[in-house]
């Protein structure tokens, strides 16, 4: 079942001007930089104990996260949870009667394979169901 | 520093409307439910890993989550972020130029010690520095 929050996905404007908060004012260290095209995002991965703080950079005006941004604002995205066999988890929530915003699996970022819930079905929050291919992570 | 998420805090309308999600649909457990009046709130605690989600009801229309539900309606609220010597780090974060909307701790849920950043200060993130005072929390 559910594991551990994943990450926490926040959305920013610029990577460039969000990232000294979190390194030089909380002490964090970023882990990698990666472009995830599916999303048109590029990501800073910020480990914090078990979970990751992802800030999102829109790398396109059609980006889910800058639609978002002009939405919004900046700030909390979604909250990913952690968990194993991906595809009946889909299907478990299907029956449950959650909207899922895609039935199959996409690949975010590290090569995870997620896939989101309609903030209708869960109380206005975005969740991520997201599982990692790699062990230990 | 900062060892890990400690919670995520979610603002929702009612308790009894929001936990079948969690507990039914995606089959994690309440540890406990309980008043914290400082901040007119009832709150669940639902373990997740090494973090929780905290879900917040007001209990008065006065409640800062009643305000945040009025503004910008039910979701995610803040992120609460796991340190030692919290009043060390309150004043590390202004010397950095961070404005804490406050200068001393206050008592949260769990008996926890709790200070919140100015959203303006952290990319519109609303982050809480929190101290649990019992060991392994």
């Amino acid at each position: 079942m559910i594991k551990k929050v994943d990450h926490i996905g926040i959305a920013v404007r610029s990577l460039e001007k969000a990232l000294p908060f979190y390194t030089e004012v909380l002490g964090l260290e970023v882990q990698a930089i990666e472009e995830v095209d599916s999303e048109k995002v590029k990501v800073a991965f910020i480990k914090v104990g078990e979970t990751k703080l992802e800030l999102l950079e829109p790398t396109s005006p059609d980006s889910p996260i800058a639609q978002a941004i002009e939405k919004r604002g900046e700030g909390i995205h979604h909250v990913a949870l952690g968990v194993d066999s991906i595809e009946e988890r889909i299907k478990d929530m299907q029956e449950k009667g959650i909207q899922m915003l895609q039935d199959k699996t996409k690949t975010g970022a590290g090569g995870a394979l997620v896939a989101f819930m309609h903030p209708k079905s869960t109380g206005r929050v975005l969740y991520e169901l997201c599982e990692k291919r790699e062990k230990g992570e």
